[in-house]
């Protein structure tokens, strides 16, 4: 059993949002791993201009630092990330450096948000994350889920335990290179 | 004496934020064209959430509606654009389309916030805008601006006037062929 | 019946190229509202080097000029465009400028060339270009056509023929305003 | 001594590129590190088509299959990558895979092909390569180099120097993960 923290983010507070059942069943994907997790909801921290202090901020930073990675679930909207994910993100700089980051995007529509994940793969390597190969991008997300909360397309089941599999890798082989220097 | 109404949206409420005075120079810029003109700041509609109602709003739509086109005035922030930016941007849709778009990037470095202006003309596009050509890229904030708020390089102010040159020859033409249309 | 010149660009030069029936699908919908349209094959302008002389390209010179606008139909390879369709668009400048362009974006799998679409329309707004939206976005390229070579799912060439709406529209309105400037 | 095997791609063939000479420096910089490399010059690969056999394409598969990690030096054309460092990097998926990659973008404005950067980012993340912080930008080309043909700025020595640091991290680390798994 991995002793590995990879907390989920979830990227979006808008009212009706379908990115938090994707959000679960990632993290219920993570547990069956045996890995150690827990959801970050954007709509927790509720920030309104970038760095601006709030309450909340201090439990984020304390999460992020002690994670050995990310998932980040979020939906595109007009081919870009949601502000309020970017408010959160920007609110750190520091816990991210070498550590992993798998991106699950969101859309209604049949592309699923692979525009958002190009964005977010440069605005999280720029706070010196390592965004994983496959992205994994759920369309139709209101017919995405089972019963149960797990993904409905054994394909699209398949390339997010592939999304899991690449993360976990990196999470593990660098907390250890971490370590070591 | 042209009777455009191009509004000038600053685009972040962070504390100490240098893309003010900078928004202030193009507003200037406009005014002596004898371009209607406002300022729209972003720190005057407070959202936490995309697709939240709030008062200030409504006349963000109104303003929007009535405009010809926009200039845009924004830091890059981790090679994005700000959350408060993108949280105002997609509280609206249908009053940007066919209108154009012109993109003034601000940074602290040399790089002036040219990935920055990337993201934002796929958003804008992804809205309807025209980003027009060429953009503005204002590196190095804090010098940026001489004792009268303009331009201190001579190079950036003719950058500049190229872009509202390009932003007034769209602006009309647009406004053109949308009214016989 | 418009007198609009707007080519197709086929920008893909790949054995077994899937985009090649698209690229005439595209030309067919033009030919079906009376514009006049040409394709232009990028595998006739073959190209080793960025900047380097070709016989074939004065001819594209040429057509680039006579354009009121253009229509790119292309694979995405690893997220981005082919590189024979960058080093063609790369040999050419001035004749691009305020122009519109439809993106037609095409993939074997689900995407439909989406990522691939944003990098081309970062790379046409640096030359000049107006990128329409929507872009069009064809995924399971092999399955796209029927037996007529015309897109098999209504809703597809719901969004072409919009996309074409878009284009037509901007190519005339732009061209009028060039002519009178 | 490292014993790493950090190949350098230059990737441009225009004639009178610049580039050539940044990708010499850091070859310098590699070797002073006691680091293995060579240039991999994309004018000796000279294609004209994604996905079209040359001769030779055989030594670059060994040498991209033989190394631990990459830099790519490259211009900024029109915003986006030259075409035909795009055909050379489709030319090949398996050798790639977690690798870190270093972008040295090159430009003669003042921008430093920051854009190129990230859309290259984009593309080598879906060759499932890992692209390390700091990119470096080499703004005014034609004045970066001094006599000894080494960087004549000093932050732009040290971003390069970081860049280094970060690249023969991950090159090691990875490595040792790889070789485990």
């Amino acid at each position: 059993m991995s002793d590995l923290f990879l907390p989920v983010i979830l990227g979006t507070a808008r009212p009706g949002r379908r990115s938090q059942r994707i959000a679960h069943a990632i993290v219920d994907m993570l547990e069956r791993r045996g890995i150690t997790t827990e959801l970050i909801d954007v709509a927790d921290v509720p920030l309104t201009a970038t760095g601006r202090a709030a309450p909340s901020l201090e439990r984020y930073r304390e999460t992020a630092a002690a994670a050995d990675g990310f998932v980040i679930v979020a939906p595109e909207y007009n081919h870009g990330y949601p502000g309020e994910l970017k408010l959160l993100l920007d609110s750190e700089f520091a816990a991210y450096s070498r550590k992993p980051v798998g991106i699950v995007s969101v859309s209604s529509g049949l592309m699923g948000g692979a525009r958002m994940a190009e964005q977010l793969k440069a605005v999280t390597t720029a706070l010196r994350m390592i965004p994983v190969s496959p992205a994994v991008h759920v369309g139709r997300a209101a017919e995405a889920l089972d019963d149960r909360g797990a993904f409905a397309s054994s394909s699209l089941a398949d390339v997010a335990e592939r999304m899991l599999d690449e993360l976990e890798w990196y999470a593990a082989s660098l907390r250890t290179a971490r370590t070591a220097a």
